[in-house]
């Protein structure tokens, strides 16, 4: 997929999937919601305080009329409903909605009735960047903070398993530092070093993992060839992988902010996608996020009846 | 100033100024040299294979008629040549030619005749984004891999000379991590706390500092407002220091290779300017990086004179 349109006219395809949003009552997040029902890409369960959430829609002309919405006016008891939800099976999709992102999360990763999956959350952000000839997936920009190599291989598979969801078979995946050399003074360039040998010797499936790369090489086929770099995710890939959170944090922002590009995000790694957008998001942003969303729980659907069948 | 047209311009009305060459006889190297002498921003004093740099520019038609041109065929005698020239005064910004950076900056760094000035050496990137209101400067993004406090605050000092070099008379300095609240788990937004209070006890002088900031609210006056930030430095930043090399080198890429904007950079906190430009910049950064260190060398003369008065 190219473009935003196309992830969207995907995630009809695959709708509508329930979306359990935990603290409703926000003109946003009702917004994204009911473009998402109008689209056919979503249901909705919503938890939190039914009587002004019914109001702002009315208010802002917003068609929730096909929403089951219960009513639960504290935000950390609407967010373990909202959870709760989700682990039972009623809705596929979790989404933040007018609550403190720590207090969802708490719940969200609840030993008893959270959404765990027994390896790390993370954040993948997708962009659409007007000169880059594909979807460019970048992850981390919100979560894992400093993360180690076995938190880096499984962001890695979070990041793959959510690009196949989007339909790229065998994602390219490329390690960003500062400089394409292993570099003892930059451990980045060490941990990307360990990570390609773990895709060679197959304990990283799924993708073709290189690096370390500095971003030019990744993302740019005329920068590599000055490189003298042959690998095949130089210039070509699919999906950056940033050493921090600084890192990651600073990539979104650059190209959301100053590069002109269009974005969306979703948290993956849990038993269900999560849509953790923010106030400063467009409304495109939100919905296109929601489209995500729908398509990696499709993923997981089918994944799951797999394992039945 | 807002585009790099209006640096040459400026730069032309202080030059020209002498470059001294480490390594000249390289296409890419001479070109732009000649075409800064063409542009009257710059002389030249050329240290490398004379025959070889003759011989490359007759084949390409550059006009190097008004270089002086020294015959050192070894690359790390040449650089020592080129940087004892700045030392001596003969020449105001030193250039890497085809020479490796390693040899070229330990000979500028020789505790003997090098250029050290008891601080730092830090890389400013200049970027001309379409969507940003004013020239953006990053640092940094090549040289300094993970500075400590002291570091970062003589990193801003460098940046605000050269912003004044710049016209920028007190460059609003936004000091970038993954969030705009100092959090423990994150300790660039500790240190970029410290910071800010260094430049209102009056230790960092001669522009506004602040944050932390997430990018969007250094950048986006919208974003900021959304966050509830008022700081002065908020959304109009003309300065963004990244925490470490990664972040850095990360942003300038972004921007450069994914997000259409014009780039140039130089070494700065030497007692002369320094020119490291890549075979993968275009022939436009090359001239536009020579331009902002004429900027940069007519300041640091400026200061010396006044420091004779």
């Amino acid at each position: 997929m190219r473009t935003f349109e196309e992830v969207l006219h995907e995630a009809q395809s695959y709708g509508p999937r329930t979306i359990s949003v935990a603290c409703s009552h926000d003109l946003d997040v009702l917004t994204s919601v009911s473009e998402a029902m109008d689209t056919g890409i979503a249901d909705s369960l919503l938890f939190g305080d039914a009587e002004k959430t019914r109001a702002i829609a009315e208010k802002n002309g917003l068609d929730i009329s096909s929403a089951s919405i219960v009513d639960v006016k504290d935000p950390a008891d609407a967010a373990m409903k909202a959870v709760q939800a989700v682990s039972a099976g009623d809705a596929e999709v979790l989404m933040k909605g007018l609550v403190d992102t720590s207090v969802m999360m708490k719940q969200a990763l609840n030993a008893d009735y959270g959404l765990r999956a027994g390896r790390v959350l993370s954040h993948v952000a997708v962009f659409d960047i007007h000169d880059y000839p594909r979807l460019l997936i970048g992850t981390d920009a919100a979560i894992n903070i400093a993360p180690d190599l076995e938190q880096k291989r499984q962001m890695i598979d979070n990041a793959c398993e959510f690009a196949h969801a989007l339909g790229i078979t065998t994602p390219k995946v490329a390690l960003i530092c500062a400089k394409e050399k292993v570099d003892p003074k930059m451990p980045c360039t060490e941990e990307a070093g360990q990570l390609v040998e773990m895709n060679e010797a197959g304990s990283i499936t799924g993708c073709t993992v290189g690096g370390p790369f500095a971003l030019d090489n990744a993302v740019s086929v005329e920068a590599a060839k000055h490189k003298g770099i042959t690998h095949p995710v130089a210039g070509r890939a699919d999906i950056l992988v940033t050493p921090d959170i600084e890192a990651g944090n600073i990539l979104y922002k650059s190209l959301v902010f100053l590069g002109g590009a269009k974005s969306a995000a979703v948290v993956v790694g849990a038993r269900a996608p999560i849509v953790l957008t923010s106030r400063a998001d467009s409304s495109e942003t939100k919905l296109n996020s929601i489209a995500l969303a729908v398509l990696q729980a499709a993923a997981n659907a089918e994944t799951a009846n797999a394992d039945v069948i």
